[in-house]
């Protein structure tokens, strides 16, 4: 099998929950010859090596690298530029980089103009993940049945893309490829956003000091999983505020003249429009059980 | 064990997930003697029948009560004064009648001045639920380590107030008793304000129309899990905005200064704020998991 196999080399940077799921999931299917890792934290190697996320791992990046046929990223977002930096020098020719970043704009403008003939970039982005971190958060069917999004540019190898884009259908990921400028705005809107709205739903009830006591401490389930989202990690929402900024900003617009409308409903005490608004809320919902 | 129990005969006005699973519950303890349900639809007090959330039923309110030691009103949050009135001609001197409205100053406001000497009235509110609805919904367990606010006032008995907390510890729920006030504005942090909050934001992304697509088909669990609460009933959500307004305005107002803060921080690319912001949230929300 081994001339058949997808991807004969691998190598992971940042083998976390992202990374190292794509490698358990592309090792179950048959579709990985060797995976490489590489990363900051030694201990997290160790223990990926343990699992049998990977098969070997190197600290620098270069020797990393070497002989991979494809180099997947899954550092934090504001990295990714530096990282791909870091790699060049031991890429070998043919070589395919793709990266997992929940930003794709700023992604872009940090790699592709570092990159040199011969060595192709796909940006994507797998719209899956837990609130867990680190390879022993890593399960091989974290990406079943879920959408990887491609955002292939005027500088994207058809055959690169075509490559990356068979990686993740191995793996049981809807493939969909759009542009970099609606990624990102999709992505805003289905997923920065929530985040920014449970950061501030819970900063909100929990400085509310007119009582003596903590009313977080009243909260029932359905707080508990609305709010869930936002014990994510804060370094990760920074990064993608900042490099998110103006899609997001704009659906905070969104959402606060959505939310402004409910509130004007509530003050004037308009029945009949509140019961609509709830009503129409509640069929986009139902909609996308 | 008959000269014992709890409650002799309990008339639930309301056989659904709430009314259904405290008579479900206090059988399970051996807590009550007859459940009498009463509601207005046939096919719904069948089902109760059947599946033994009650012993039997009466279509007539003033039947239903007869004889009942507590009347159990589970009805939405605006019926409660209109149930009571036609509840009071059946009931037998020293019956409780308590609810479980989400609601409790306008509830309190609609039922005290309805009363006649001898007939007792606690307010309460169990702090739990799930999304479904209707006798089918109802089980025993909804209440096991949940917590149930009592919120007595001048005009409430301390004898009854006494059976109404033996009431729901027998069915395994901490009561914790506040006053009215203080109730309506905890709930409205967290539970209006969240639901006010998932309504505005699945309105906001389901009606973003930037694009020729859905762009919520694009969501993944994180959206899904987080707008759980939106698919919740319009009818109940419009009476619990209509009848705890103002606790629920100043909850809306707390939450746009706390979103308003981190719009501004993404705005000015502060990455030092935007973390702090993010920590301050995720260590608040961490605290009650």
């Amino acid at each position: 099998m081994a001339d058949t196999v997808l991807i004969p080399r691998l190598t992971i940077i940042g083998v976390g929950l992202i990374g190292g799921s794509l490698a358990l999931a592309l090792k179950a299917a048959g579709a990985v010859g060797e995976v490489v890792g590489c990363g900051r934290g030694k201990p997290n190697l160790e223990k990926a090596l343990e699992l049998g996320v990977i098969d070997r791992y190197e600290r620098d990046p270069v020797k990393a690298v070497a002989g991979a046929d494809v180099v997947f990223l899954a550092t934090p977002v504001k990295t990714l530029g530096v990282v791909t930096q870091q790699c060049l020098p031991g890429l070998k020719a043919g070589a395919i980089i793709t990266d997992g970043g929940s930003v794709k704009e700023e992604v872009v403008k940090a790699i592709e103009p570092l990159l040199s003939a011969g060595i192709h970039f796909v940006p994507g982005h797998p719209i899956a993940g837990t609130e867990n971190s680190g390879a022993e958060a890593a399960f091989p069917s974290l990406y079943h049945g879920k959408r990887t999004v491609l955002t292939p540019t005027g500088n994207t190898a058809p055959e690169a893309l075509g490559l990356i884009r068979k990686m993740w259908q191995t793996v049981g990921s809807e493939v969909v490829e759009m542009s970099l400028e609606k990624h990102d705005k999709v992505l805003a809107a289905i997923s920065h956003l929530p985040h920014m709205v449970a950061y501030s739903l819970v900063n909100a009830v929990g400085s509310y000091d007119h009582y003596e006591e903590n009313i977080l401490e009243y909260s029932a389930g359905g707080f508990r999983d609305f709010t869930r989202i936002a014990s994510s990690d804060p370094t990760m929402w920074r990064d993608i505020s900042e490099t998110n900024r103006s899609a997001l900003l704009e659906m905070i617009g969104q959402f606060e003249n959505s939310l402004a409308e409910l509130k004007a409903d509530i003050d004037t005490g308009d029945g009949e429009k509140l019961f609509e608004f709830f009503l129409r809320s509640k069929q986009l919902r139902d909609a996308i059980l």
